[in-house]
């Protein structure tokens, strides 16, 4: 496999092609930002440990049953992976109230959800990300019903795999942020990374957060952190 | 009737008891405010166009077969309404892009939509009256599922009669905010105002904003485009 040109730079990773037509060449960077990239920090060592952590977390997900972009892990800060045509949605997924949430609503972080809710938001860093509607979804042409129903019951389904298996790490899954893509044949797969990036995740005893909570709030060291993400992992998905 | 105890002053009326049960007494007042309060103005004669309306469309309504807890419009600035448990949510219908969700969408106000929708808007003026999804509304327990179908095809409904009151009048209705009650006996029912407070009314040929718009945006004489709508309304619902 050859890495060919750069087709896209975000805030956290760098998209390659590659010689393989639909195979993508994806690196983690180092760059941490936040609040829409008004806050951001260069901090080594991050794009190493949250490729290894999304590449666990995927591999973890195929062995259940879930499918997703990801084909390997090909370095410390490398990975290759299926190339789709991304969904502009952030599809979140909440166990518990916290961020946005317990703003939007007035609910203080922390409270638990009787059940899992599904939010959709208009992938859009123009707009600021907003919150949008099953019926905005439809004026948008950014899905259809179905699709959105799909979306809706793909995430649930990740939500019960990820929370058990966070669980299991003694880690509370309180919510977490999904990108979905349509790949050649039309057919909707998971993409993009799942991380503490993307998660919040919580010490089911001590209700430390163990995710980019510390990095947006100030809170302690993302690198500490996240390697504790990392280790956890690594002792339960051993066998992989 | 008797007007007894003041029971709640909001930003465009004061509420007050009555001497019968379950029947409220309505003061619409001069105060125009946008922007959660933020801009003010006292408007002398706004109150009497208010009501003079809202008591118009809510009597067209009630022809139509659309029951709200307008009772009977009682002095120039006053009518009696059926008291309700109000429900916390501002149920807005769209027929035409604008405000908000022109910004939220990031396309251009004026854009028709090729179906209505219906948002629901947290009433909270502490939060600033968020967009909040179903779920959100069940976290809240402000109304069941069910409920909230029935709030929407309750929009909906409203959304025909007065699209077709409107253009009968040439004026395009872009969209407007309702809220809703529980009766004594748990009725769901229609309340509140509308108005061109509550609405957004264009002049069909010229595009013309005749709503609060004109004072959002300093577009002009508020007291012009409030008569405009009432002279209209009159010669369209003389017979009432
Ligand atoms: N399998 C895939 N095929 C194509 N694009 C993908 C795939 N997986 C993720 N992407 C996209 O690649 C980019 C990853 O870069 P990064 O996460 O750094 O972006 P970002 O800074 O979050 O910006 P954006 O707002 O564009 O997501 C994202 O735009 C993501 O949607
Ligand atoms: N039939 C009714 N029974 C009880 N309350 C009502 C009824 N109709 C309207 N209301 C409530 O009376 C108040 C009307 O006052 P006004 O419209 O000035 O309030 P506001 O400034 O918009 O503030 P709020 O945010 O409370 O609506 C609103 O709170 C409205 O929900
Ligand atoms: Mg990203
Ligand atoms: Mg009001």
């Amino acid at each position: 496999m050859e890495k060919n040109e750069l087709l896209y730079e975000g805030k956290a990773k760098r998209i390659y092609a590659t010689d393989e037509t639909g195979v993508l060449w994806v690196e983690y960077k180092d760059s941490a930002t936040a609040f829409n990239g008004v806050k951001k920090s260069e901090i080594t060592g991050k794009g190493i440990l949250n490729n290894e952590i999304s590449s666990l977390i995927f591999a973890n997900l195929q062995e259940m049953g879930i499918e997703s972009h990801f084909i390997r892990k090909i370095s410390e800060t490398e990975q290759l992976v299926k190339q789709v045509s991304i969904i502009p949605l952030e599809v979140v997924t909440r166990n518990v109230i916290a961020g946005s949430l317990a703003k939007r609503l007035g609910i203080e972080e922390g409270t638990p959800l009787k059940k899992p809710v599904v939010e959709f938001y208009y992938k859009n860093d123009d707009l600021g990300d907003p919150l949008i509607t099953e019926d905005h979804i439809g004026i948008l042409e950014i899905a259809s019903l179905e699709e959105v129903n799909l979306l809706r019951n793909k995430a649930l389904k990740i939500n019960e795999v990820l929370s058990d298996l966070f669980l299991q790490l003694g880690i509370r899954l309180v919510d977490f942020k999904l990108e979905f893509g349509k790949d050649a044949n039309g057919e909707i797969l998971l993409a993009d990374e799942i991380s503490p990036d993307t998660c919040r995740l919580w010490d089911v005893n001590t209700n430390e957060k163990l995710d980019k909570d510390v990095f947006r709030r100030d809170l302690g060291d993302l690198t500490t952190v996240y390697t504790e993400i990392l280790n956890r992992l690594k002792g339960e998905t051993a066998h992989v």
